[in-house]
């Protein structure tokens, strides 16, 4: 274990070209496998996180957990680790972290011994004040162990003045801003909490006797539990001896869902927020179709995240839908890159042109968001390379023009491409005859609301808009820049 | 390194629900960066073998060679690894292993130090008189180090009385029956060879003064090579400074391509004995929507490996085609069932049902074979535990009712489950409202041909019909059972 | 990383047959190779300490810390981890840790940020406040990610209401008790302190410009440094920019420093408290020839740790000394006894008799000291097998009764064979012709002084006499039992 | 698994200054735990070879073995290991390899399937005709899978024309020169065979029903078993079903046991050809005494191999035997340096000074024998360092001025420091006051003889003589240099 201690706070980002949700939590009360359900769960929300996991349960005397770097089918599907985490209550979760900080000590769950209680907690999400907080409770003589908003969180509870843990925590979740979709263990209470405007998902579902919570549906559908409803914004569930409680600690705030997760990062099988995903993506593809038609032969999805939209753009089209694209699914993040001459590849390692289809053709091109616009440079210059004759590019997003804070890794302003460059030029910068994306209110005709309202949108859309709906503490005091 | 050294050679079969093809090759030679070209083309074929990877090297003076368990991007993208591998001739193989087997001294490329000659040699296929061959060689006091084929064809190059080592290659050759697609390097030339019936592909390409050999075109692809023709059936070619040889050492025999590699092997994107295999899977639906059609709904591939065909049914049959089955492709071979519960769970590790688009619906369902029908029972079941109205189940070939031997990993006849039941029956095992295979006939006309020749097939149908073309020597003297 | 919580706090012992000191600590001020001359320094330590190792460093700017389970010149010794490792000021620890408690989590050094400071610590001893001091912590919010009691001195010190970080050090440290030769920077300050009894050694040294802080002398003859003197009971040293200075923060106490250090712990080629630890175990040797002669033809050391008493006993004696047991140095802790029958083999695997020296022969066998028997009584009866007439049995220590609280890992009394049986029984039970032990006397003698003062002994020789120089105050409340 | 194919073998050694031993062979025959057995009997052996270990089992059907990397304990002692290895004859072997060459691919035993049989074998030693025999073999159509030379063995046996296997393997050793003690599995029966000189040891022994074969008499002693005898130079013994056959399958030679192993290789605990390795190392300090007194204060070995002669030659001299070097056993082969400054340490890594003794002292330094003699060099200024007065060294051998060819790992001549340099000089080169090596004559009167006769040796002493008694065909036809 190696660990680097610089003085002041950084938020990282990598070079890749896609956004970053960063994690996907589970919970569980009822079950005599509640470690193993809580495995499969995270497994079905892997595509939330990837870089570690952990689990922790409590078998109503102690507390177990484990936590690895890598995939939960790689740490946690063998008999021998989920023997170990015996207990009826778990939580789990998938982190995906920002290079550098990839240690064990930042993978939740965390846990904390109290004075007589013992907390475990894990949440998606970001807290917009959490360097600010940190610094108070640091001169509190609050020692930090990991550079996690989750451990902010941990302290507050430490420290608040109330005896019953569970207002400990709603204590300390009063003081924190962001966004968070959170579960924990409170002694034998398992506690489900999404934060005020309610911008990152948590589903609540139900096996036998068995409660669970979930940051998307799909990972009900794998262990064959049944939803029930989303945890409200705002809203605080606890679960004890089979029966849930609902609670509502917070004042009311506008409710405000991440419209990202409908484009990009929920699974289309699920459900999150009341919608079909895969049926949002289809009628964006149709309003995108509507918006910005294009005279071609065929659609192509940029695999695997263009493809409902695709489908969509080419039945409201009445063009033929083509796999135009393969993807290498074989490519993990392990492919390294030995040469100058093999980095110039680049984008073939993933993809490759399905000449045949390609050759002397007009094509649309479909995706879901432009981050970079680096993969649509090479995959635009890929289907010259293979013979198209046309290319239109159809993006399923509004142009992304400003980072993300509430829990979703972004490139700086200056990197994303939609920031610095108006269509015209991303359309000429990227090689293509032509470039559209869905317009924002084509977005919300799609989620299936008639208009969006200026001065309070029914969803977070702050990344093609700059409307950021919470607070942004630690930014507005420079603690961090973006 | 563990080994376990039986008494009798044996043919294991693991317990999946799919075929495995066994084997990948690539070979260059005329590159500076001959390795960095071989673990990108090896990548490329990742889907032909995912145990293990090897790659040989010659520098002019010394060969290299690596050889590892695991994924090519595990094992060759490392600087460290490919500065090792120095030389401008390479050849390279990805293995697919039937259980227990997998071990490094299994691994291909083989190298073995002749009197005045090295040879390094990898091969793609299986041989059908391979244990009949070495046990005559190890009469003559050949020492075998592996159960591998490869070797066997190594240790009938160095009995050969022929002096120049392409010749005794050659010569070996000519004693072995079976199927192959083989590459190799003799001292300083590259060698591609396909057996005479041309059951197993190899394509040759080329990269500015380089020449290629891999089994796929899409291994072409990956590094910007050109695609050239095919080796002939029959085909020796021998690449030595620049210039290509080509010859043809064997008694002619009919071609007999493997139709298999279009319904499955084969990558979409790939361009194999002249087609596109894309087209061809889309071709076969679209016969199968003519001869089997049904009154339905929507159309849903099972994926990945179904999707084209669904495409060119949905297309044909004028009918929506959707995503009603969502794949986790986060599942790779590490997710072990740690509980019985789990081991119940089963295909929902790996897919999930779009609930949004089946609830209520008659859903068609495409996949390309049946093999145990372990996978489709519990998809139709996933089917209406979602919703669907009615299950109509269509496959993109005829009943698999024979085992290969030619280089696919079958189960033993009794576990194919075309060879125990017909269809009325295998549709009420599995389930569905209605079943229909595609008929020989419509399979011949969608790779092309009007009609199959029945005393003389263009193609290796033998696992639909029994009609196998090259003698099962090893198999007629009880040597193997299937 | 697997944890396990439970709810009460354990002290656990293996089933070992030595006493295990837990740990060895090193620091060094002012070099520019400061993190290579502390992995020297640990591995000179290795014998304080194999289960895992530690170093922190500070650069002026930034600290780094890098842990990791084994032994020091396995983890490092590479010059990846040295040059991370940059910085002028640095401190290490080697830790010896019961078993099931060995996680990262509790591998030394510390480090914590506080306020305004950053404060790393390391150190070895042990406090018998600890659990009573965490209690109180907790219940005024802090959180513990340890077992270990150095992150209750780190508690302290975030929680002292002083300004200064020294200060705030000085502060904790007078709320504990307990035996500890500690290190720690504090900024850009090396501190160095001893318990106000001086239980646990600490030595200073200087090589060229750089103080250095060690557990024993060894550790500065690896690098080449000189020794300058012992840190004294209850004093504090810190060096900054090159200055030492020297305070005194805790009220008087008698000296009391571990005897068993001379015994058995420190290295024979160590100084500690100004006495050669060779030097003393001759004497004791010496001593012991005299009180428990023998009528004996040879005179053999149980290796390693009683050869250098068994020279001076049969030098005293006039006896020749030979090596009548060969210990196999290949034996870590990884020999696995995968049977029954090979785990009766027991101390075989370890030692073995010299036969040619001991058949028909009257031995005498000297070994440090007995714990619970079953090394001696092995390896007495491998003496009889290998044909030795007569087995004398000598100890160059008291009969080890009590357990020690003060940072060595002992058994509970109930395991000490000389707590539940007098000498003959003893002498009995281990299967020897004679057995005698030193007294408490003569062992004074061997250390040089006259005579044990009982109202105030000169060391701490609580395992032999029950007199404890320090409260025991976690287990006078109950809170551990031994 | 990386491999490197040079087109010419190599001898190649490391830059250690001692003579490295190369291999360890046991064997089994009638136990129900004969892979443990083995196991532990290569622990004890492990002195003989470090680098890897391999063991193969007959179950009365199959073959079943296991070869690792390391050292045996870390290996072959977990029950998972052993319970593959059922059996009830067992060959194991401990190697110590040149650099590079360490690939599992040379791990003994090696096994081979022959037409109707199967053989495993394991030896110690080295072959002096086997690159002109693997030649021979390799233009017959062999083709090898390693650099060993028992893979030659393995192919002279698979092409003789004897029917019988056990005749098949004495016709291959007939055609091998060198020296060799070898261990072997043929279907059921185990064989063990000396070389006609003799010159590696190899030892009988009996546990209950079971016939044991070891290098050496330690490995007995480690199970319990009973020592019978030496297997005879040019003895080929054969057990099957109990019963022990002896056989004398070569032309007679003179006997020539290697004196090295009586002053460095053995354990000093082993009987080999009939004496008492400690005793022989003893007798031989005592002649040196005898043969190069010197006024000195103290005498002290350098550890540990130094020690039995240290002994011998104080007791003969009437000196006190100190122990005024301190070994520090943790340092293994992993302690890279990873700075300059840290190289320059060099030897205090592994050995300090005893300072307490030497400060002021005339001290003998008594160690096994010289080959670079930069250990000698930094152990004379180690000891001026602590303040010794005068530095004598005496050396338990002759000078070595030749490399040896029969299974010891020799620096080139170049790089032994007596084969450059006489006594005065060297003694110059290393810095002592005086420094005296044993005579051949003392040498050969230690072991028991009362004269070298030189025109037939009774020893191998080439190493001091030059004198080989097995022709070197390789070397003489300029195939390798030494």
């Amino acid at each position: 274990m190696s660990a680097h201690f610089p003085r002041l706070p950084m938020i990282s980002s990598d070079d890749s070209d896609v956004f970053h949700e960063e994690c996907g939590v589970f919970g569980i009360s009822g079950s005599d496998d509640a470690a193993a359900h809580t495995a499969l769960g995270l497994h079905a929300l892997q595509h939330r996180g990837q870089e570690a996991s952990g689990i922790a349960v409590f078998d109503g005397k102690d507390f177990h957990v484990h936590r690895a770097l890598g995939h939960v089918g790689d740490n946690f599907s063998s008999p021998e680790v989920i023997d170990k985490l015996r207990g009826h209550i778990a939580i789990g979760h998938n982190r995906y972290a920002t290079s550098g900080a990839t240690t064990l000590r930042n993978v939740q769950p965390f846990i904390a011994e109290l004075a007589d209680n013992t907390i475990a907690l894990a949440h998606n999400g970001n807290l917009t004040n959490a360097i600010t907080l940190k610094d108070a409770l640091v001169r509190r003589g609050a020692i930090f162990q990991s550079s996690s908003d989750t451990e902010v969180i941990m302290h507050l509870v430490a420290h608040s003045p109330h005896k019953d843990l569970v207002q400990k925590l709603a204590d300390a979740l009063n003081q924190v801003e962001g966004a968070y979709s959170l579960v924990a263990i409170c002694n034998d209470t398992l506690i489900g909490v999404r934060d005020p405007s309610g911008v990152r998902p948590l589903v609540l579902g139900r096996l036998d006797e068995a409660y669970i919570l979930a940051s998307e549906s799909c990972a009900l559908d794998i262990i064959g539990a049944e939803f029930i409803r989303d945890v409200e914004p705002g809203e605080m569930v606890a679960i004890r001896n089979g029966t849930l409680h609902s609670d509502r600690p917070f004042a009311p705030r506008p409710r405000r869902f991440c419209v990202f997760e409908y484009i990009y990062f929920a699974r289309p099988d699920s459900f999150v927020e009341g919608r079909s995903v895969y049926q949002v993506r289809k009628a964006i593809g149709a309003e995108l179709s509507q918006e910005s038609p294009a005279d071609a032969d065929i659609v192509i999805p940029i695999p695997d995240s263009g493809t409902p939209a695709a489908i969509g753009y080419a039945e409201k089209a009445g063009l033929p839908f083509e796999l135009g694209i393969i993807r290498n699914h074989y490519v993990g993040r392990t492919f390294i890159e030995p040469t100058e001459q093999i980095r110039h590849l680049g984008v073939r390692l993933k993809h490759n042109a399905n000449r045949a289809y390609i050759a002397g053709k007009r094509v649309i091109l479909v995706d879901d968001s432009i981050v970079r616009g680096t993969t649509s440079m090479k995959i635009v210059q890929m289907m010259r390379d293979a013979g198209a004759r046309e290319v239109h590019m159809r993006i399923a997003s509004p142009p992304t023009t400003h980072s993300c804070f509430y829990g979703v890794d972004t490139p700086e302003r200056s990197k994303l491409m939609a920031a610095q460059h108006d269509v015209d030029e991303m359309c000429r910068l990227i090689g293509a005859d032509s470039l559209a994306f869905i317009s924002i209110e084509g977005l919300y005709r799609a989620v299936g609301d008639a208009r969006r309202t200026p001065e309070n949108p029914q969803y977070c859309d702050a990344c093609f808009t700059g409307n950021y709906p919470i607070p942004l503490t630690d930014h507005d005091e420079g603690l961090i820049s973006a």
